[in-house]
């Protein structure tokens, strides 16, 4: 059997395969995402930080017979830029931090470093990870945002340039960025990772993300994040009995582009065997959506101190943002809190017998221009709710472009929930 | 009215009044606790990393001004040496990060530094806030231990060094040494206040605490943590109507003295007309400790990774507890988190007319010995279930060493929580 894709389009697994069965070494792989990163980094701009290739390669032959050894076979790794890297900058997309360097690795950095990856460089994030854009275009259409705040590392992936990359999300940064290029993007339940190193930004909301081109790509990446015994291990596609869905406009503004294609998802599920299920009223979680905003103003208020000193280094969205979050009383705080939690609660008490959510990942395809990243609401219910989230390229709108859908599992029932991505994964390519 | 304790005994609000009134200066103040560090530090040896007091004055006279202007006046702080400061080592109590240099300051302490407050110095932790001890010894008594991790913080502020000192609790590392040296400990309820700039231990249990000599103190620095608009505003003390007091023996290994001190506090509180109900059985909450070195342990070794490659420079506690966290499977970690989940939820709805919980806050006093820092088990049920506590003096054994006992509060319900440490504070001192 041949390799017919180009290598730097190969999958991490795909790509260890590859190299276990000779047909091609890690050295030419890592030689492909350069040639990659050279053709197209001008026009995408995913990186605030990189190695050269001879960098890159002089690593690699440092510890060669680490790396051939290692799970990961020297293979390169896309971080964002909110998360601490020992031996580059993390600057967090502002001017604040240029050239920041951290003294040490996050831990998840650490776990893959570990694994036999090497860290290409630092992907580009929003200002902070909130709203603020970097240069990073839409690699599916360069008119177009890449969302964020894991801009960078969603555009890397979905143009080849890495297999995976580290994200984060505190509102929809892993997922809507995902949704935009054409992405696979992970959100773990909260507390699901270690977030040392990890820039916090609001304490309730923050989660670890992966961004990848296949969900057995997410499994291993989670895997050694989690230091399972056998990180190779896939999951078998588990088809779900009964799927909740929400129609996008349940949440808040939603294109009809979105709407139909939930719909044609939905009938494909039903063709399945599936038992779809319609929530009938958004109305809580479109309360949610502000309550989520509600607990981000107010966290970001008091974890941006020196930050929110700086005014005239920071973006106008962003200050409005630290004023609203210092105008809050603390009983809005809680009361928002405690209306996740209850509506959370209730929520799965109701549909008890789902196996996920499906959702729509984005209002609709990347919207033109990049001075802005893109409406966060489709995340905001999920991510206050702190559970895991999936989400899914395939469908398109008639251009082409990737309209993202999102899987949501119950809180910590990460692997359940990736069992079922994978089992979605193809069936999103036939709709 | 003159001021008839030395300036350095004088708490933080006192201080701040004393200075408002004129009775003394805030350099006055500073000077008499560098003439009590200088005459106590080689015994106690709660600091890991200090200011001198030239450093320290000519940081003052840089900016009088503002200072005099401030909340805190220049008023000295102390700070754990897990969490980052911009201008001094943060080295975690381990040989590993000797002389690490964080770039910034954590959130909480910019936010106390914007308020006026100046670091003084960086108190001694256990190694990564477990349990190998550093050369701090308890102010109460010189050969016996001052209880962990937040050793120094504790020690400091019992020894009138410093009238407030940030520290961190993982299991029981705010609590324990606060009871051990006789000060008042406060630990927040998860998710808080931010940890931005806390080295994490472990992400589901670590909280953010504070050391003081009063409740009122304590309540001043929270206020500022959360940029509270009016930090000086004080709770009314409130008398609970109903308290749920646990035995030690309910929770694990208890020794007379203090099974003695909760009886004689119970019969005080029932004098004063508090409704007080024991708690019957301790079955649930012996568990909870079991599953709370569970959860810790398999996110320790998740969290501490450069460092658990380099077992030479760790303790024999750290490597087991290391190697345990590895060898526990995702299915026990998960079942132990619900399983806490679950009991906690249990408690309050079986308790739901209780206004708060109280417990002895360790085994009894400080263990003779510096090679331990005694036992953790009668924090680690609160803990793990992200409950708001306090721990207050007064209680001692028949040679007057401290018996500290904690009073446990509903998640979030801080505020609450320390209205009713108001109250109970003065009782303690005439049971």
């Amino acid at each position: 059997m041949s390799i017919q894709v180009p290598l730097n389009q190969l999958g991490l697994r795909q790509a260890l395969q590859a190299i276990e069965s000779g047909e091609c070494t890690a050295i030419e792989i890592i030689n492909a995402c350069f040639d990659r990163i050279e053709a197209r980094e001008p026009q995408v701009g995913a990186w605030q930080y990189s190695l050269t290739r001879e960098e890159y390669l002089a690593q690699y032959e440092q510890r060669r017979f680490f790396f051939e050894q290692s799970l990961l076979k020297g293979l390169p790794l896309g971080i964002k830029d909110i998360i601490d890297t020992a031996d580059m900058p993390t600057e967090m997309g502002s001017p604040i931090h240029q050239g920041r360097r951290p003294g040490n690795d996050a831990s998840c950095v650490a776990l893959l470093r570990q694994a036999g990856g090497i860290v290409l460089g630092k992907t580009v994030t929003t200002e902070f990870a909130y709203f603020r854009p970097g240069k990073t275009a839409n690699p599916r259409d360069l008119s177009r945002t890449p969302g964020g705040s894991s801009s960078g590392s969603a555009a890397a992936v979905a143009d080849a340039m890495v297999p995976v990359a580290l994200g984060s999300q505190t509102a929809a940064s892993v997922i809507r960025p995902a949704a935009y290029c054409g992405a696979v993007g992970y959100v773990g339940s909260r507390a699901e990772f270690s977030l040392r190193g990890v820039q916090p930004l609001a304490q309730s909301l923050d989660s670890l993300g992966v961004l990848a081109r296949s969900v057995e790509d997410v499994e291993l990446i989670r895997a050694i994040l989690l230091r399972q015994l056998d990180p190779l291990q896939r999951s078998v596609a588990v088809t779900p009995r009964r799927v909740l869905i929400v129609r996008g406009s349940c949440i808040g503004e939603s294109e009809p582009d979105m709407e139909q294609a939930i719909e044609r998802l939905a009938a494909r599920l039903a063709q399945q065997g599936v038992d779809t299920l319609w929530l009938e009223s958004g109305e809580e979680l479109a309360r949610i959506v502000a309550r989520h905003q509600q607990i981000m103003a107010f966290e970001v208020a008091r974890n941006l101190v020196e930050e929110s000193a700086r005014t005239e280094a920071l973006s106008e969205p962003l200050r409005e943002l630290i004023a609203n979050g210092l105008t809050l009383t603390r009983d809005q705080y809680l009361a928002a809190l405690q209306d996740v939690e209850t509506t959370r609660t209730a929520l799965w008490a109701q549909y008890a017998d789902v196996d996920a959510i499906l959702a729509p990942a984005a209002p609709g395809v990347a919207p033109s221009g990049l001075g802005k990243t893109g409406a966060p609401h489709m995340s905001r219910p999920w991510q206050a709710m702190g559970l895991p989230v999936v989400t899914l390229p395939g469908l398109t709108d008639a251009a082409g472009l990737p309209l993202g859908v999102q899987l949501i599992g119950r809180s910590r029932g990460d692997q359940a929930l990736l069992a079922l991505a994978h089992w979605l994964e193809p069936l999103l390519l036939q709709c």
